[in-house]
């Protein structure tokens, strides 16, 4: 097994921080997003789409979806879960990191490649091309700042951002907290006390440096 | 066990689809989204989130979000199951299911709360007020074009969306073809000659209906 990879990305950063907290071993290869290899005719034969991660198995079946690999290395690797012990917090866990994807980590990616001058051309993720549009960025930015305010309320209810354990829905927590910051150079307001509680406690994990 | 639904949206239908092909009888409950009743303080305390479906287990739990209702199901029903039979065969089914999800059900949805005179203030789902955005509705016209090229090429691979049996994938897929031409009178073109093999197989099953 093979995890197509590039560290300076955060799409392939949750899935390294999944690895960790396992405690499980992955070869990675690195594709460079920067010099646009993902584009390449060698690894569109892996991935069509043209994204990191790619989870490629032995007998040559791949794997994309950051959601989709964690869920299948999950299910052959069932030790220190992290989508739940039963199909009751399975369900729980896997909804709120789907919240948390869609309202939090798309919503930061929205108002980066709708901004960013790099990206111009490649405002969608994937191989078709599309131009960016401002005002997307900036509902992007404004969709940020809810979802700040959102994941504060929700760590009001319970420790950790699914429930009362550390789960993979707060890897795509932080993982959307940390390219706002990197990206847009957005950071959560200091009266969410309950957010960085959490982010101080979260982010100490040595998982973390993935 | 009950699913609170309503009969007029695309969203619930992709889980009643879903019932229907498991051959499970789950009671459902109508939340009139037309006259707003998602908005409610009752509805509010079973789904923060004011969408629908949810499906309320018997001791409270509230499970929102339409793949993890179904995966859910399927944990809890594995007979006629229709997101795989092994975590492999799983993981490929749940990459395209989501990637039609993204690419196709999500395009049409942008380019119609983008649009849609009735969804002024409403152009995200969820609680919180965004203005439209025109050039957002364009581009979910284009991409939403996109995915039935996209959606034709999978399908000049293998008789259904993610292999070669029915799956959840494909009932997104008809879902989002639907859901186009209904809300922006949008098909696929003729020439897409393995869309169209597949579409007239697939929506004549009896759980279209649903």
């Amino acid at each position: 097994m093979k995890l197509y990879d590039y560290n300076g990305a955060s799409n392939p950063r949750r899935v390294r921080i999944f690895i960790a907290e396992k405690s499980i071993n992955i070869e990675t290869i690195q594709v460079d997003l920067a010099s646009g290899q993902q584009f390449s005719d060698e690894y569109k034969k892996i991935n069509p789409y043209c994204v990191v991660p790619t989870l490629l198995l032995d007998d040559g079946t791949a794997i994309g979806e950051v959601p989709v690999i964690c869920r299948y290395l999950e299910e052959i690797y069932p030790d220190h879960p992290l989508i739940g012990s039963t199909a009751e917090e399975r369900a729980i866990i896997s909804m709120w990191e789907r919240r948390i994807e869609l309202d939090g980590y798309f919503s930061v990616v929205d108002a980066t490649r709708n901004s960013n001058s790099n990206l111009k051309g490649h405002a969608v993720t994937g191989p078709h091309s599309y131009e960016q549009i401002p005002a997307l960025a900036e509902r992007g930015k404004k969709r940020t700042f809810s979802f700040f305010e959102d994941l504060n309320s929700l760590l009001e209810k319970h420790s950790y951002a699914a429930c009362d354990h550390f789960s993979i829905a707060d890897i795509t927590a932080v993982v959307a907290i940390d390219l706002a910051k990197k990206r847009l150079d957005i950071t959560p307001d200091s009266a969410l006390t309950h957010l960085h509680r959490w982010y101080k406690a979260v982010s100490a994990r040595p998982s973390m440096k993935a």
